[in-house]
């Protein structure tokens, strides 16, 4: 049977390597640093240029698609998913990484019709990492296809996290403090890469058994999120209710007894949602 | 000027890749775990049989040399660091990384004489670097010079550490203090890779600013304490104070203020010495 969107998937994969190239090509020279919403929330004129060069080669193929862009949305454009088919592009996932060169950043490209996601493609330019996943399909890391470890048992898991970018008192509190109640279940250890991207892709490569993260947004998300299912793993909210990807709350895991575990131990940090709803 | 310990340290690179090699093969089959001091501290079949390989490898050669390795001792040999020629080893740090085939393990092997480090080799076998450090002659990895950061400013820095393997809550009610402490200086983030080695071999890359731990051990240190000082940083005990192999803590720094300013920040965690002498 053809794939409808077939065609959108292989120009997705061609752009996150051409994005990757610049990314890894920006690395190697001096990099100015602007601060967003607080001292540890950080852009750079790479960001933007990738964004742009993004969303001009996806236009030119598909005029009527629309578009979620982190800065675009951070230059005042609306994040509203509608059922048009729309890209979601984070340009680099890891952006206070590449600040420091932190070998871990992700070109990230999701695209949704009627608000499924249905591919998502996922570059780690420093490691030359091409993850994919369309939904139905599976997903592969380099042409390799990928599977969650399956691990079920909450005390032998590995879980990533990240500590975030909010320098709030109360809100690293939190973060913290759910840490805490975790390491305590026991479980194995926790990791931070600096990447929702290359987390949940991690989750899927199987190399951790679970990544939760409250505070990111649906373009961290959205491609990563087919990439995990269609590896076998399982998404939830952090509240242990249906994955929304406008909520910026995530449990991505290798079992839905492992998310369900975690969500249980998780208190919820109050948040804005992408798409300025309002919260209940 | 003839190096004295040329051929030492040759054969460690060759060794270390020979070990490297047969925790990658490793990692391709069923692991098979066993608990060491707490739930979350793993020993597994691969250590002891990669650490008998070394130290057997490293005795042929160098018979009247001494050894002390992460195996060694868990098995009962001492780890007393005697004037003589000293190889110090951990066959794979990152075993938890390891069982769960997180892709950072590293076999750390370092050379002390005299009580001082001479030379480091870690080879961080699935990403295939190899790293290393003579003292008085530079650190490298895969042949290519290494340099940390050079920052200064802990506010732009982004430090590396680890939750440890520790269960008991009162140590992890501190470990995570120190890292709230830190976050609200502010810093720009915190991430945690899951092997002391590489976690100090990226602070000598540049790629992040700083790693501390406390409650590690000598084999975990050895090798790349004097990669990154031989990179231009700084090494200090968590104290604040000079640095010191068998303490079980460090900080290790891209210049001697950031050093300092993290040990500012922390909360000590009382540990045994590696060597069993009284603790001050």
């Amino acid at each position: 049977m053809e794939d409808r969107w077939q065609d959108c998937m292989d120009s997705a994969v061609t752009i996150a390597r051409q994005a990757g190239s610049v990314v890894c090509a920006a690395l190697k020279e001096d990099v100015s640093v602007m601060v967003k919403s607080s001292p540890a929330d950080l852009v750079t004129a790479t960001d933007q240029k990738v964004e742009e060069m993004i969303i001009s080669s996806i236009k030119e193929k598909y005029p009527s698609h629309s578009f979620i862009g982190e800065e675009s949305v951070a230059a005042g454009a609306g994040s509203t998913l509608t059922d048009n088919p729309t890209w979601i592009i984070d340009p680099i996932d890891g952006t206070t990484n590449f600040v420091h060169r932190f070998p871990f950043v992700a070109v990230s490209i999701g695209f949704a019709v009627n608000k499924q996601v249905e591919f998502g493609v996922v570059y780690s330019c420093v490691e030359d990492k091409m993850y994919t996943g369309r939904k139905g399909k599976g997903a592969f890391c380099n042409g390799q296809k990928l599977q969650v470890s399956g691990q079920k048992d909450i005390t032998k898991s590995m879980i990533i996290t990240e500590l975030g970018s909010n320098r709030n008192p109360e809100v690293i509190k939190t973060v913290l403090s759910n840490m805490e109640r975790l390491l305590c279940i026991p479980i194995h250890g926790i990791r931070a890469v600096g990447t929702a991207a290359v987390n949940m892709c991690l989750v899927a490569t199987g190399g951790a058994d679970a990544y939760y993260e409250m505070g990111i947004h649906c373009w961290d998300m959205a491609a990563a999120s087919v990439i995990i299912t269609e590896a076998g793993g399982a998404i939830l909210d952090a509240t242990g209710g249906p994955f929304d990807l406008m909520s910026c709350r995530i449990i991505a895991a290798s079992s839905r007894e492992i998310a369900e575990r975690i969500a249980k131990e998780l208190q919820i940090i109050p948040l804005e949602r992408d798409d300025g709803k309002n919260t209940d």
